[in-house]
């Protein structure tokens, strides 16, 4: 059985063989898009020398009081020549006027019979409450770095440098099929030996969470040749990624990965020294023109899901140039019964205690329960090779 | 000039009068909304007693032989007695046979002429691999508390109640309008003293990235009449929220708050003891059926996105019962300098070092400088009282 590591590794190598496209969308729908181009800024920024503050612009010179020649306001900019004597009344972000080098604030000055006078605890140094055009950033200079992601101050920068549309890379489009004979619809109410079919659902969010384009092909029964009829008709859609649940351990009716291989996918691994969700199944599907990356995840609900935030994200965050996600370093609060060799990774709940990042594990750690995933906002990472570990321990978690 | 936190506490007690109203969605399209209910289990979860592993269902006692009568599959069950001398085999998932009530791992035997026997190192424990019907969760009892925001395990756990609708809080509208004389379309050249129009862009984003509805009006120049005609059309139509940008300082051209209270919209306060983003404007605009709070925010892009994310992001949080973000204690890798008395929010990066959480705080702090706005990822707190934090200080940092 390999290591998460080298899983992880190999899941990375295929994924890097995967032809990013790229799109133009609206500004306005780009929120969280990762862009696909450099971005230069067409002027400089500011484009122009402008006042910070309100108040009167002045050439700087020691003496404390000026005659009002004028005023200047944001876009409503006109032309003064400002002496050794004179000051022009100017808002925030307006153009300073010729001969002028500093600006004093409002709450600085009083005005007597048309003459400014300093306060006397008015700050006077030449070039106060002045930025200077270019001094953000030089025309020509990059503004966004390819591989940004997009957020609500990127978003600003791109409209400051005229980018009204942006290219951004295109969703990864993910196929995603539940199989088990236990599956019934969630509309139904599960008696006997059934179970609402929820991995679909849940690997469909977990898609959409990291901003991809999931298409749900529902859930299929145990029944070999329709399974194997809609894998083929998945693998020869239009996906890059293809990931189905169930039917991949050792029970009779795990033949997804037998159906996988007839319909010409190549394997790289079966099983993972991690738990939960060790029987995991990756192979690849080469159609004419890409690469299908097909991922057969247990049939348990947190397995499942766990898989995806260990492997299937972390991958396409790489992809993208993404940094890794944050581990977390905290405090255990309660021991975590670990005695087998594999890597762990046990829902927990990490919080801000008083001296630092506490974590509690969660009581139950059934692979089936999704209770308890929902209620938890971290994985606790506890390496192959350590045993229990206890109250106290500082353990290594990520954010899910 | 009041404090940040009388500030937030006025503008917290005004979205308390919001009246919430509620939709019901598809469980496809409900990721990173707020639910509206609290969900209970409509069957115990697990429904049945299940097998944790593919194995041998057993009833337990010292003996590590048994006679295989049959086997069982998720989904696939048939009825067995299973006596002290016999073994069903299962599969993950499938119900537990009537007399069975312990789990042999497939990995833990053997099987010869028909005759299962356990390894040496076998565990033999009464109950092992078997998740008994309700325990994870009893039918009747909570699964989804109302006010849990939705990710992919609770999506799961909803699908597994049997929700493929869900009731969330509708998303709050919120009107966008920029104003300014220096303002001029994206897609134009910036010439002389004008600015392209940014920040309706960047908070149309804010809005979206906390999943609410934004109704974006462009920008106006400083035309009295063309603006005071176009805020009471806004505050009129069916949002929640109005913000506006420009026009709140105490230049010549500042009257938008005027304008705000010639509409009808009660002032709440003016002006914060903060940097940036001082001249803030918060009032109430009472409509027959409910009201629209109205934030006038400065015109500098900076200002107004961190405006947002310490005003109204938090306050929307709360009224969604979400709990505050979260503070990171971080160390100041340089100094900053803070020579007023005001409470500062400036821009950092803040990052997972060697020991422990450590924060650069951007160079020029600059209120126009959004292209250091979209490289920070923090925002690093200073309260009022405190001057010149120093590298190797200990400071508070929110994510932004």
């Amino acid at each position: 059985m390999i290591s998460y590591e080298e899983a992880l590794d190999l899941i990375n190598k295929e994924f890097g063989k995967i032809n990013l496209a790229t799109e133009d969308v609206e500004l306005t729908e780009s929120l969280n898009r990762i862009i696909a181009e450099d971005v230069f800024a067409d002027v400089d920024l500011p484009p122009f020398d402008n006042s910070a503050m309100d108040g009167y612009a002045i050439k700087f010179n020691p003496e404390r009081s000026r005659n009002i020649i004028g005023e200047v306001s944001a876009g409503n900019f006109k032309e003064y020549i400002v002496g050794e004597n004179d000051a022009v009344g100017i808002t925030t972000g307006s153009k300073i006027p010729e001969g002028s080098d500093t600006v004093i604030p409002v709450e600085d000055v009083s005005i007597e019979n048309d003459i400014l006078l300093f306060n006397d605890n008015a700050k006077l140094k030449k070039g106060i409450n002045v930025r200077l055009k270019g001094s953000d950033l030089l025309k020509g200079s990059i503004t966004v770095n390819k591989f940004t992601m997009i957020n609500p101050s990127v978003i600003a920068t791109l409209a400051s440098c005229g980018k009204d549309k942006v290219k951004v890379f295109r969703k990864l489009k993910a196929g995603i099929l539940a199989t088990g004979d236990e599956l019934i619809p969630v509309s139904e109410k599960p008696s006997h030996d059934k179970i609402r079919a929820s991995n679909n659902y849940a690997l469909h969010a977990a898609f959409q969470s990291i901003n991809q384009e999931p298409v749900s092909y529902g859930f299929l029964n145990d029944d070999r040749n329709a399974i194997a009829e809609k894998v083929k008709t998945i693998l020869d859609s239009d996906i890059d990624i293809f990931v189905t649940t169930g039917g991949v351990s050792v029970g009779k009716y795990d033949f997804l990965k037998e159906v996988f291989e007839e319909s010409g996918v190549k394997k790289i691994f079966w099983k993972i020294n991690i738990k939960p969700g060790m029987p995991f199944y990756f192979g690849v599907y080469q159609t004419t023109d890409k690469p299908v990356l097909a991922f057969g995840l247990p049939g348990n609900p947190v397995s499942a899901l766990v898989n995806f935030y260990i492997f299937i994200e972390p991958a396409i965050r790489k992809l993208l140039n993404q940094k890794e996600k944050e581990v977390y370093k905290a405090t255990l609060q309660d021991d975590i019964r670990k005695k087998d060799g594999k890597k762990h990774f046990s829902r927990g709940t990490i919080y801000n205690g008083t001296d630092g990042w506490e974590v509690k594990s969660h009581s139950s750690q059934s692979s089936g329960n999704y209770y308890e995933l929902g209620n938890a906002n971290c994985l606790i990472i506890t390496e192959a090779e350590i045993r229990n570990p206890k109250k106290g321990d500082v353990v290594k978690c990520i954010l899910i």
